[in-house]
This record gives C-alpha cells, sequence and structure tokens, in this order.
C-alpha cells in the first residue's frame, strides 16, 4: 500500500469516525428529549417535518418520514394527545384531513431545546465570519447528502 | 431593537434551522436504515456506544443510552437475536454479564451506510486541508456540546 492510500485510508476511518461519533450524540439527545416529553423518540422529528414544510395529509407525512400508515397514524394521535398537532379539514378540499402542527404548545419543547441551542450559538461565535460560512456551507451540503440516501434506501 | 440585535437574532435563527434541518435528516436516515434491518431505529446508536466504549454490562448500557432496565434488555434482546452483540460471563468478573459487540454481523450495516460514508468522504475532499481542520475543529466540539446536553437533560 503506498504512502497515499495509507493516508486516504485514515482520513476516511478519522472523518467517518467522527460523523459517527456526532450522530450517535444527536439521536442519543433527541431519545433523551422525547422521553422526557412522554413521546417516543422519533416523534419530535416528525412534528419537526410538518413545521418544515407545513401541514400534509398522512400519507404525505408517512412519505417524508418512511414511516408505515399504521405508524403514521399511531404518531399522529401520540402527537395530538400531546397537544403538538391537531387534525384539521384541508380548506382547500374538505375531504381531505391535513394534519397542522401546534406552535404554541411548542414551549416544553424549545425549553428543552434552549440549552443546546443556545450553546451551539456561543460556540458559532468562536469563529470569524470566514470560517462560518466555510462551516454552514459544509453542514448545507451535508444535509443534502443525507437527504439524498434517504431517497436511496426508500427506493 | 438594535440593528446589531437584528442581525444577531436573524444568525441565531439561521443557525439553528441549519442545526435543525441536519439532526431531523440524520434521525431520519438511520430510522429508515434500521427498519430496512428489522430493528427499532435507536437500536443501532446503541450498538455504536458498544463500538465506541467497548463490552459493558446491561446496567452501564442503560446509563449511556439513558434507557430503563426493561428498555435495555428489549434491546440487547433484539440486537442478540440479530446478531450484533453477544451476552457473554465478564472475564475479570465471573458474576457478571456483559454486552459485547459482534463485529463481523456488522456487514449488512455497514452495507447500508457506504454509501453515506462515500458521498460523506467525497465531500470532505472538496475542502482545502485548511477548511477541513475548521470544519472538523467545530464538529468535535458541536459533538461535545451534545454530550454536556444528554448529562443536562439526564441529572
Amino acid at each position: 500500500m503506498s504512502t497515499k492510500n495509507l493516508h486516504d485510508e485514515q482520513f476516511e476511518e478519522t472523518t467517518i469516525r467522527l460523523f459517527r461519533k456526532l450522530s450517535t450524540r444527536m439521536i442519543l439527545f433527541h431519545q433523551l428529549a422525547a422521553q422526557s416529553l412522554g413521546l417516543v423518540h422519533t416523534d419530535l422529528k416528525s412534528a419537526d417535518i410538518l413545521i418544515e414544510f407545513g401541514p400534509m395529509t398522512a400519507g404525505e407525512l408517512g412519505k417524508k418520514t418512511g414511516l408505515s400508515t399504521g405508524s403514521v397514524t399511531a404518531l399522529v394521535d401520540r402527537l395530538e394527545n400531546a397537544g403538538y398537532v391537531k387534525r384539521e379539514n384541508d380548506p382547500n378540499d374538505r375531504r381531505r384531513v391535513i394534519i397542522v402542527p401546534v406552535q404554541e404548545s411548542r414551549q416544553p419543547i424549545k425549553k428543552l431545546f434552549s440549552g443546546l441551542s443556545e450553546s451551539t450559538i456561543a460556540l458559532c461565535k468562536e469563529y470569524s465570519p470566514e470560517e462560518l460560512e466555510i462551516i454552514f456551507d459544509f453542514l448545507k451540503k451535508g444535509t443534502d447528502l443525507i437527504d439524498a440516501e434517504i431517497e436511496r434506501i426508500r427506493e
């Protein structure tokens, strides 16, 4: 193996280990946060999908999250009971039921995440605007990569 | 509100939105990956904890993951059935049972994650070594922040 390849391999290992550690922590954090709100761990992220894309039908939410019809129904029940979403008739088509996020009730979630939000912002402020541009560019492209992989797994 | 504060607020909103989007995608990806392996979504990350820290008792795994005793038992059962871990007697204390990750059987997981690993490495190679140093420094510090928040929620 040439030095170049060895170097490449080490670089790849370090990179993968870094991302694995980050994603493990992110997932553990969300698991604990959801648990402390009496929700199943992925529920919060499904609620985030509704906030990001706006109200949608259960079928559309199933497509976005990759959950089965039964799982989506159970998810919406839990979120509705906890006051995070409402089922409403679509104003554009009264036969359709859409799931609408309830913004006001997100206070407990906000409180839970506010510590992490604050420390993340404090961390960002340690970097120069030029450095942050590089970091944010990387994170946006990384998010797009994951989106592409989600599509690939679903197919 | 002064221009400075407005600027700050916009910066904070953009930052939080970016991280929220990234974490939503990471969690969705892991949910789908686990589903396609017949596991519950956080199981893979619990298996990762074992690989990162080495074999440990169910009690220790519970502490690291924040899961209750019953949830850890069910988790270890699923992972053992799927061939990802083994229960073994601790060679240092035969009365203790430790959970040992089974590295060989991680092939299906690796295959599932290899697309994302490859595209992440390709993305990293678009940046100069100096830029990557900034990005990796940021990601490491970000991981530490999440670790600190996990501790805080647990308390």
